[in-house]
């Protein structure tokens, strides 16, 4: 839900033209063939689902980890400890994408044998969209879960200083009839992106977004982003808002408990220690997989998810609403639209693609 | 966070006083004495950490429900199926504070031999606070989680009718020289008890905590209130509010999620079915207990906890704030006060204690 709007003057990129483009440019910077492809295929996902500030737009910032060392193109995850049903995995500093896909494989591979598998991640990087890991689960039948930590970005409630990162939470669950449900939730209000997207449309933002350095609720997008990129304090505001009247301590609670399943828990960075160092990010990630037949039949649970989710679907609208949503929904209705259309990219993203193509030669064509 | 506010003119109940109290009434209706013994603990625990409204203020629901028959004072929960990992255990009706403690031990128990234990309950009632059930892994070294469905009391994004529960989630993490992290939280913005609050108060509420009719946010806790005594529609918004402004969907994706995994899974009622039947709520719980062990060594884990719990309570605060809080603290607090003072009760909530004492013939004494 909330998905992006797409940029005038866009350009509608067909996906394998865009796909093909990418693995060049981590081919280009060392990434192994295996590596790139799944790189790539994390990102492309981002766009066809219409979450584009995930998506090949992001494409610069791998290149500059890659070219700095602090990710390692060639780097695949090491179990370093299991039992039965669960996996510790480090990172070595890989791509996040290589590195969290064969996370979330070691755990549906756990809950195939013992009808549950966790795996903790540590030394990773950004790993892209986290519904991309628990949608693997999909088709094994089971639950899927995926969450990462992130850079400071989100205040603590009372707080005014961005201490933990938007720490998103997916989790998938196979429906019948229906498409699954998919939800993919950072654990702030609005990303960063959003405020962004205000500041360069000059609007103002409402309050309960974000706070500036006194730790209160401002509506300048400018004053945020300025005061984030100085190191001066504010920030995003944890789901719920501003201090405890409408809850914002269970969104901050919820960014917590993400730091503690993906830093704590598999020894990663966490809080202000995430991308604290200029050698290696530490992000951490936490997967998990459940396996729906260890409680029930298959063909029962996927009826009873069918039921569920047309019950939401078909509930009385509010007044001027004409549809209520189940999570996934918009995302799988976009990549619909998107996988025979093309990806639409804004001048400013094919603009940096073509930059990037031009420093390390491989061409950006528009076919 | 947010705990009630101690209603004017009340009474300090012995924490000992007000057990025993809860255990012979709970035994002249024929609960066998060890559920007594359970049912009151978690009662009483709830009192103890501030939850008031999951404390003995809701004895009278559970003597109604013991007498019409929707709850079997002497049942406790049968496992229908099992992995090494996993249990789906049938509640039998019985107390859901009974069912739901057993439900926990087993997780804990799957975890000690497996490193991971979950387990689904279906025939379950309610069962106070959800974190008297995540916190019984603490002990063991584990992560506890646990979650449950409810009656259905919040209204879906753009919908106008509440269609899910207040479906609490609670996990619970083993800190070392800190206190544990103990989030628990209803997936609404504000629990129905505040609503009543401000009702009785005759006070507005803010916009975004509620609905009426329309679909729309409002102030009246009263209009709300009637419509849904009266099953008109409106209710309560999801964490984040009204729309998807401030991310009301990530709230509503929340509830849905625990009512997938507390109602789908192991096979329990969902959405309106849950309390549907007046012979049986077939409320749905889940629980989980994952070894902090099968990932790092504990003591490394717990040092890792304190620095991160202490990173976040020693950040820079807010202008007008002195602290910044880590969830459970407040309710850790208010037990260390409230285990040698006793336990405040309001006028309304002795009266009705003691007219149930009366109907069963159990004096309530406040000593």
């Amino acid at each position: 839900m909330g998905k992006e709007e797409v940029v005038e003057g866009s350009a509608r990129i067909p996906e394998r033209v865009l796909r093909r483009f990418t693995v060049a440019i981590f081919r280009k910077l060392g990434v192994t063939a295996r590596n790139a492809t799944i790189a790539a295929d994390v990102l492309i996902a981002a766009d066809l689902r219409g979450i584009g500030s995930h998506g090949v737009a992001r494409l610069p910032r791998y290149v500059t980890g890659i070219k700095n060392g602090s990710m390692v193109p060639r780097a695949v995850g090491r179990i370093v400890k299991q039992t039965r049903a669960t996996a510790l995995l480090d990172g070595g500093n890989g791509l996040g994408q290589v590195v969290a896909r064969q996370g979330m494989q070691i755990a549906i591979r756990k809950a195939r044998q013992t009808a549950v598998g966790f795996v903790g991640v540590r030394n990773s990087n950004h790993f892209g969209i986290a519904g991309y890991y628990s949608m693997m689960a999909l088709k094994a039948g089971m639950i899927g879960i995926a969450s990462t930590n992130a850079a400071p970005l989100v205040v603590p409630t009372f707080g005014r200083t961005a201490v933990l990162g938007t720490n998103p939470i997916s989790v998938a669950v196979p429906a019948g009839r229906e498409e699954p449900f998919v939800l993919d939730m950072a654990t702030s209000v609005v990303p960063r992106g959003t405020v962004e997207v205000y500041d360069r449309q000059g609007r103002e933002m409402p309050h309960g977004w974000a706070v500036d350095t006194t730790g209160h609720s401002t509506t300048s997008s400018k004053a945020v982003l300025d005061a984030l990129a100085k190191r001066l304090g504010g920030g995003l505001l944890p789901l719920g808002g501003e201090g405890e009247k409408f809850s914002g301590h269970k969104g901050y609670g919820l960014a917590l408990l993400v730091d503690i399943l993906c830093g704590a828990l598999p020894g990663a960075a966490t809080a202000l220690d995430v991308y604290g160092d200029e050698e290696a990010a530490n992000v951490g990630h936490f997967f998990g997989a459940i396996d729906v037949r260890a409680f029930r039949p298959l063909p029962a649970f996927k009826r009873d998810m069918d039921k569920l989710l047309r019950t939401l679907r078909e509930a009385p609208k509010a007044d001027g609403h004409e549809r209520i949503y189940v999570h996934g929904e918009k995302s799988f209705a976009m990549e619909r639209d998107r996988r025979p259309k093309g990806i639409p990219l804004g001048p400013k993203v094919v603009e940096s693609l073509r930059k990037i193509g031009d420093e390390v030669k491989v061409p950006f064509r528009i076919i």
